[in-house]
């Protein structure tokens, strides 16, 4: 009988589960017929941009947390797929910091190359899943959101690649029910135009922070304040950019901080992370795990310790993105097909996670954190015909990103770097950054 | 062996359930065990203001649709409950058009008194309801978002409560994804101070469209631009108030409209409506109806015909609202006690639908919709111990009101009306609404 698989979100990293797949079958292989469930009406996952925020079209989390004008916060490079080059794609080598259209159209083509998209179900969201321990397989429930039907069907295998970027978490402050202006998260957050000349509160000390931040300002805020907890993300800002400690609260249009001063605001932006949450899976299924490298309950990072016939991917805080989803994919496909065995002992499963978080905690920076993320695609990779690549070549591409960014944190975007895969440098791109206001992809290829 | 009943939702239709069973427990009946699951950490459900939008502190989708500075838009004396009236709660009569907080301590004054909030699990979710046929009951998955625990209990009977003015229905326009302003729905909306000096677009002509329309004028917009389809709203709105029919499209900064002419905009408004939705209902289980007065499916306006232990509460459009939950409440309680026998003969059932469509499609207007809900009302009452009180006065109530907007939209909350259930009269407000800019309820009460 022929194995049924489930594959949830068609997002990078379920496309990349997708693509695994029919590599096999383009092999001769013999694999399980693959069922993909995409909530949004087209693939791409936080790729696929739309101007809604809340709830969508049909009343279901929009899963989107992008904007416009949005540019690649790391360089291509670092996120190349191994099998199908940005050359193979574009037909020339482009810039490294592309912006999100260009690599949409880009995860698209791969997919589009190999055929896949009737495998996927668009517009129909997991309600549930359950794993029924009498017959050794799950019952998914389904909700086909334009026929507005819910229906159940039966699979062997779960693959969970729903992501875990786009249900903010959201914390409050005192005053934020009595403030005036506005007060989203960055998952809401759109377009920087609609904070010109505008002065911004922004909370948090990670990407969205930096980025939201830096948008606001190329797209002309009149001032950015960004607020951390911990340490200040200590880049060169521009004169209108200042780091504060501590948000003690807000009133009407003020925000006070920790250090007695205040400042008048108009706006207050949440960049505050993001929720690993599954609310299609009940508890002996669902992943509880803080957004770090070494996840949680995840054997080899993508088999769930609890029930190895479901899988996550992607569930890692990431430095490597496109390329270790794939490596992931590939692993979960040879494990699902029997070409890799998953120990039957749940002890050693156990034990492996554990290894691996303590293998990253001896980490000591970024740089040790880059090394292990790229030692474990590099360990996944080993084990699948995956095409091999020069996982450090990626590694030490983030690590000039790094620096270039700490020179200057407005200009990181004008610098290129080598493909892993191809060889070839990336062209300069024609613009720089802060004064390239047009983003479309026809600007960004004209190089 | 004892019921088991559950209630979605401690809104106001909930909480009117609630407060049923325990009058009846009150008067020496043997009631059956009743768990309410409320999403929020309070109960209130719209009544329960938060500045979050979007998604909550759990992830899940924010229930409020209510923003700062929300008066009740239709007289308080349409909406008093007959066993508790406003005077009893707040000690003295007070003006008609309370705002969102003076309503809030109102509900939540009677069932304090009740003393039902420990039937309630707070910052609960329901996640899945299924029928059981063989055991003939139901089985509720919730969520437990607190304690982050998913777990099932069964019930005899499932009664939803969890409104229908919460999921909003958002179209797209052409446009709307280059457009440079914060494009929101009437759902989202929090603070009309953020639009202060603005020039606004709102969309629709209900009552969302009326009143945050009407809160931005009040608030400083500098233009309001309401568009409709079919027919404008036609109040003698403000001089930088215009009705335009039909947008056609928008760019980066301005409205197209179907005459031809443009509009330069800083924000769009969709008050555009909202969705019956209910997630965790499957096929068999779940209400589909257009928001009428008469609802599709359901006997009595209550009961679901295609399985009759199932029940929803407050699922027709609204010219009554607390008063008519409190009618079905009681009625729902007294068909799941036993005291009033629901036909067993499905046709029946279908039948008592097909006649109350055909009724409400008989009427002519608004007058005539507004006597149909009204004796839809007393035809509740009529058949349980809930208190009679002169439903053709409340119906006078909402006619004096219809004429006060259509008089002058900025002044009609500076009218009083008769209480049905006291016989007083209201007493006028000290301030004209649209200079009332601080609404807090001390402020409301000091009459």
């Amino acid at each position: 009988m022929k194995k049924r698989v489930a594959v949830i979100g068609a997002g990078p990293s379920g496309l990349a589960q997708l693509r695994a797949f029919q590599s096999a079958k383009a092999k001769g292989a013999d694999i399980p017929e693959v069922v993909c469930f995409e909530k949004q009406s087209d693939w791409g996952g936080l790729w696929n941009y739309t101007w809604r925020t809340g709830l969508d079209e049909h009343g279901e989390p929009v899963h989107c947390s992008m904007y416009r004008y949005l540019w690649s916060n790391g360089p291509k490079e670092g996120l190349e797929f191994a099998d199908y080059s940005f050359e193979e794609h574009f037909g020339k080598q482009i810039g490294s910091y592309p912006p999100r259209a260009v690599l949409f159209d880009y995860i698209e083509g791969r997919v589009k190359k190999a055929g896949v998209r009737d495998w996927i179900r668009f517009s129909t969201t997991i309600r549930m899943v359950k794993y029924n321990e009498a017959k050794g397989n799950f019952t998914v429930t389904a909700h086909d959101l334009e026929a507005d039907r819910m229906y159940d069907e039966e699979f062997d295998n779960v693959i969970v690649a729903s992501g875990h970027f786009s249900v903010p978490n959201v914390p409050e402050y005192e005053g934020f029910s009595k403030f005036n202006g506005r007060v989203l998260h960055a998952h809401d957050f759109r377009d920087a135009r609609e904070f010109t000349g505008k002065d911004l509160l922004i909370m948090g000390t990670s990407y969205s922070a930096e980025d939201v931040g830096s948008q606001c300002w190329k797209y002309g805020a009149k001032s950015i304040t960004s607020t951390y907890r911990r340490a200040p993300m200590g880049f060169n800002w521009p004169s209108n950019w200042e780091e504060k400690q501590g948000l003690v609260r807000v009133d009407e249009n003020t925000a006070y901080f920790g250090d007695g001063t205040s400042k008048k605001i108009d706006a207050i932006i949440l960049c505050t992370g993001y929720k690993h949450h599954f609310p299609f899976l009940p508890d002996d299924l669902r992943l509880k795990t803080a957004n770090r490298l070494a996840t949680a309950d995840l054997y080899k990072g993508v088999v769930w310790v609890h029930n190895p016939k479901l899988f996550y991917l992607g569930m890692q805080d990431q430095w490597f993105t496109f390329n270790m989803f794939d490596a992931q994919a590939w692993w979960v496909r040879d494990a699902i097909m029997g070409r890799i065995a998953i120990p039957t002992d749940k002890k050693v499963l156990l034990k492996d996670v554990e290894d691996r978080v303590k293998h990253e905690d001896e980490g000591k920076d970024a740089h040790d954190a880059i090394h292990y993320q790229g030692d474990y695609v590099k360990e996944l990779i080993a084990e699948t015909d995956y095409p091999s690549f020069d996982v450090d070549g990626a590694c030490e591409a983030f690590f000039e990103w790094k620096d270039h960014k700490k020179k200057d944190i407005m200009k990181f975007r004008d610098n290129a770097y080598k493909s892993v895969i191809t060889g070839t440098m990336a062209p300069l791109h024609h613009t720089p950054w802060k004064d390239a206001l047009e983003d479309s992809m026809e600007s960004y290829l004209r190089n």
